[in-house]
């Protein structure tokens, strides 16, 4: 390609509205352009890339087995009713009526398409397993699309749904599929990390996601150094601090007048916030339920969902704390509460010998209170947010460590959530019918190429990997007006084209500065510039990206050298 | 691929309500599945054909020197108010709302999109000509779907569009374009005619269609067999009948009592229907017009829209009529009309010596009436369709043959219809701005699959082309559960696959007999039979699908034989 006639406009300015440096990077070398909110062209810099991805997605993808095809974009919302996942997507579903009337969604993901496909032509044991896969174009009406095409309403995912006749057979695939998940991060140039997750609307209970580390991402997650367990923060679970003053044992009531707030009492009582037990109230449905968790953490809402059986509840009004404890907001506790209200309280609490919880009347608190002894929860179970330096609760060893990262990929098993609720279904050997066993596993191929800058970048622009790089080699004459100058840049273009490779000659007439910076900025990692003085010799200088390192070749070399430097991509 | 474990069901049946050949093969043999009315998934087999037309398409746009991206399917509202283009696609476009109500529709076609890139960053004619091309998903909301994916509502399309600084740039990559549908059409082995046709939505004057020629087409085209013209119906152009008894002039009224039509009228005075003229008077804004036209013609309205310069028009109805000519309907003639009444008589007419037209009185027409002398038009223009037979209006000589043809590719020149009303221009060597002058180049991949069955099908199933298979050879060991035809099937299939062949072999425990007729179904150009008796003599039995030949080869020479056999596809 010649850059003088190739659609690549490069920008000086950080474009405003972009946070993130690979919005900011896809924005300014030219890879994307905004046409609306989370909605983006990628121009052809930007599509090469993109292509690369899919190219390496789709090769793991048979070499795992897999059968691509392209499912439809328009789903009748007659599928959705069968599984009943309309209300779950909710706003995130575009929605749309034809010319009839007749609503449609656009596919946000495939699990009812793919079923229906399978019911349709998969009807013996003998035929199962079966993995299906596409790459298309996907579409969520996201409350608020940033980042680029990291969050975008309207991106590229890769697919897969696999079909089985039993939970082994589900759990082969799915290791393949996670280990193909692995080839794809490291082919790719990528740092990522497998990690247990939670599932959100696909569903399925067993379920990995696969992050890319970059402090921008809007992923967390903890790892333990000892053991390598790893899970995002919606997931981890830990045996919580290593060792810290604990409140001793002996109910005893005292006033705190005015302190509602974690922080104001126990700096008032003078102890750590990890002192206090936090009583949370909620309402579920015809249910009123207290959550007990450590003063220094977090209710996670989806383990808590998870625990109550559903994601129906709501926090309890002042109106309603008065009535179910007998005291104002800020002074609730689990002591004497009225039998209908269910106690949950997190397992970190087992370690409390006494704990510091509001007495449900106005300015006073208990201190000393013991679980099993004082109050006794209905249940315990996991329902706090995981911290930096807590004891990984796998090893017992380790302290989990927190890193952010981007998700590029998510795997669940979703059993026979989506074959029952469609009656999707074979016969097995003996001619009786069961549902599908299923499995899925998404990979944000569009997300991964920002995701891959985020990891992959200076102040001076992109550092593209060997296997992504959408050139293999900038072309840069310095004077493309020398006559000897640009017959060289010709003539090696030729050259090096010939020999199967992408090149892009810079043969636009602006000053040697602007050019060695666009190339910077658009960061392929190689670039053989051609100068008058070193024409003169024979020679050709050549700038390696990622190592930062120049050196002065033979002009008659440098095919072979680009060449050779491709040579460990696969 | 083993087709025991491979998502490829076949029917024996003909699907109801699918009506042509390619759209109950492609039911029939796996390709693809409907979701719901015009709404398909291409299945495995469906898109490996799909990819090989994609394939084909890239390289050749990549030949041309057109640069590929991906466009969003998603455009705002906003976009389609600079054009005003949402009227003119009216229902054909899928509209819908996001979360804060913002109107979008789904992209039908992208020329808003891409001049929107191109007035970004596109500033100089040094930048000029470039050409820009996607393959993607289209969506149009079809009045009615119908013939599988030949006119379904979400299709795959590659839309290009170039920028120029001159129309005699334009002119250069019409033609290279024009030249690169030809190489594709016939690299996917396919028999096309290149024809003048209209424009409809899209706009611009001159364009061109890629008809594929088939039986089931809904394109209906003229060529001449002398000097090579052809044209849609809807354009092409001829100097009608040869020789055909004509009307002698003289002007006399005949008494037609409750003779309306132009067949009642015609065997009434025992004349052919090409001597009477019809007189169709239309209504446009504050204008009657008057079109007059041979007897035994239709009006083609696309023409006759542009001859008055809108498409908003409409007949005029019983009562008008009386006012306009002061007669009945039925009786309508050029005769004696008032002066505000426009008439516009085709340009056949000029050929007529006399006419028989309506008299505008109740059950009167008039014989022998001369154009020029008994009444004036106001213009003389091409009005009427042409006919089989019709004499060639380039040459002269031939006669024009119709053809039936499926629509593939469509090329437009756009010059600045939209640049201008969307404000994108560049600056010229002097720093004068201009609007881009554009072209558009449209090519149906998803409907290329369906064209390519009507043209190569027989009535036991398809018979792709080389370049367009799915499979390169189908493995067939005729009794799966005998160990040696087992065991030589598994060794071809892997000589055949290391040779980077792309292999289906048919491992399924059926009946011979359902194997073979399903290969046939299938179509792939190759079957390599695996016999015992064969076996034995260390042969096995290929068959050629396309030249329906048997021939029994060597088993070690089989590998060599399917490889050579493929050697001429590019």
């Amino acid at each position: 390609m010649r850059w003088s006639k190739y659609y690549l406009p490069t920008y000086k300015e950080t474009p405003r509205d972009a946070e993130i440096p690979s919005h900011q990077l896809m924005l300014r070398a030219g890879l994307i352009k905004g046409l609306t909110a989370g909605v983006y062209t990628f121009l052809p810099l930007g599509l090469r890339v993109l292509r690369r991805v899919a190219g390496i997605v789709r090769d793991e993808m048979d070499r795992a087995g897999a059968q691509e095809v392209q499912m439809p974009v328009l789903h009748p919302g007659e599928l959705y009713e069968e599984t009943g996942r309309l209300a779950n997507f909710g706003e995130l579903l575009f929605k749309l009526r034809d010319r009839r009337d007749r609503f449609f969604a656009l596919g946000p993901t495939h699990e009812e398409v793919v079923t229906d496909i399978a019911r349709d032509g998969l009807k013996s044991y003998r035929q199962l397993p079966q993995n299906i896969y596409q790459i298309q174009t996907k579409f969520r009406d996201e409350f608020r699309p940033r980042f680029g095409v990291m969050r975008a309403r309207e991106f590229m995912m890769k697919d897969a749904y696999s079909f089985h006749a039993t939970p082994e057979s589900l759990q082969d695939t799915y290791e393949t599929m996670a280990r193909a998940y692995t080839n794809i991060i490291e082919r790719c140039g990528l740092h990522g990390v497998r990690v247990e997750a939670e599932s959100g609307a696909i569903g399925g209970d067993i379920n990995h996601e696969f992050i890319v580390l970059a402090d921008a991402g809007e992923s967390l997650l903890f790892r333990c150094p000892h053991c390598g367990y790893a899970a995002n923060d919606e997931r981890a679970e830990s045996n919580g601090p290593r060792a810290i003053a604990r409140e001793p044992a002996g109910k005893k009531e005292v006033a705190t007048p005015g302190k509602h707030t974690v922080e104001e009492v126990s700096t008032f009582l003078n102890v750590s916030p990890g002192h206090l037990v936090k009583t949370l109230l909620y309402r579920s449905g015809d249910r009123v339920i207290a959550a007990l968790i450590p003063g220094d953490r977090d209710l996670n809402e989806i383990r808590f969902a998870k625990v109550i059986g559903t994601t129906e509840f709501r926090p309890l009004d002042e109106a309603e704390i008065l009535e179910a404890t007998g005291g104002p907001v800020g002074f609730s506790g689990p002591v004497g509460l009225p039998a209908h209200v269910e106690i949950i309280a997190d397992v970190l609490l087992e370690a409390y010998e006494g704990m510091i919880v509001g007495s449900n009347a106005k300015d006073m608190h208990t201190r000393g209170v013991r679980m099993g002894v004082d109050f006794t929860p209905g249940r315990v179970a996991p329902l706090s947010t995981a911290k930096a330096g807590d004891v990984c609760r796998v090893c017992g060893q380790g302290e989990l460590e927190p890193q952010r990262g981007v998700e590029i990929g998510h795997i669940f098993k979703l059993d026979t959530k989506y074959s029952s609720a469609m009656k999707a279904t074979f016969l097995d050997a003996e001619g009786r019918e069961h549902p599908f066993v299923m499995g899925c596993y998404g990979f944000g191929v569009s997300r991964a190429v920002a995701a891959t800058i985020e990891q992959h970048h200076d102040e001076k622009g992109i550092r593209w990997p060997k296997s992504l790089t959408p050139f293999h080699a900038i072309v840069l004459p310095v004077n493309i007006s020398d006559e000897t100058t640009a017959r060289a840049a010709d003539h090696l273009y030729d050259q090096l084209t010939r020999m199967g490779l992408e090149i892009l000659v810079d043969d636009r007439d602006l000053r040697a500065g602007a050019k060695f910076k666009d190339a910077e900025l658009v960061g392929v990692p190689l670039r053989v510039t051609l100068g008058e003085r070193n024409l003169k010799d024979g020679n050709a200088e050549l700038y390696y990206r990622l190592e930062d390192r120049n050196e002065i070749v033979p002009l008659d070399h440098v095919a072979g050298i680009v060449r050779d430097y491709y040579s460990d991509v696969r």
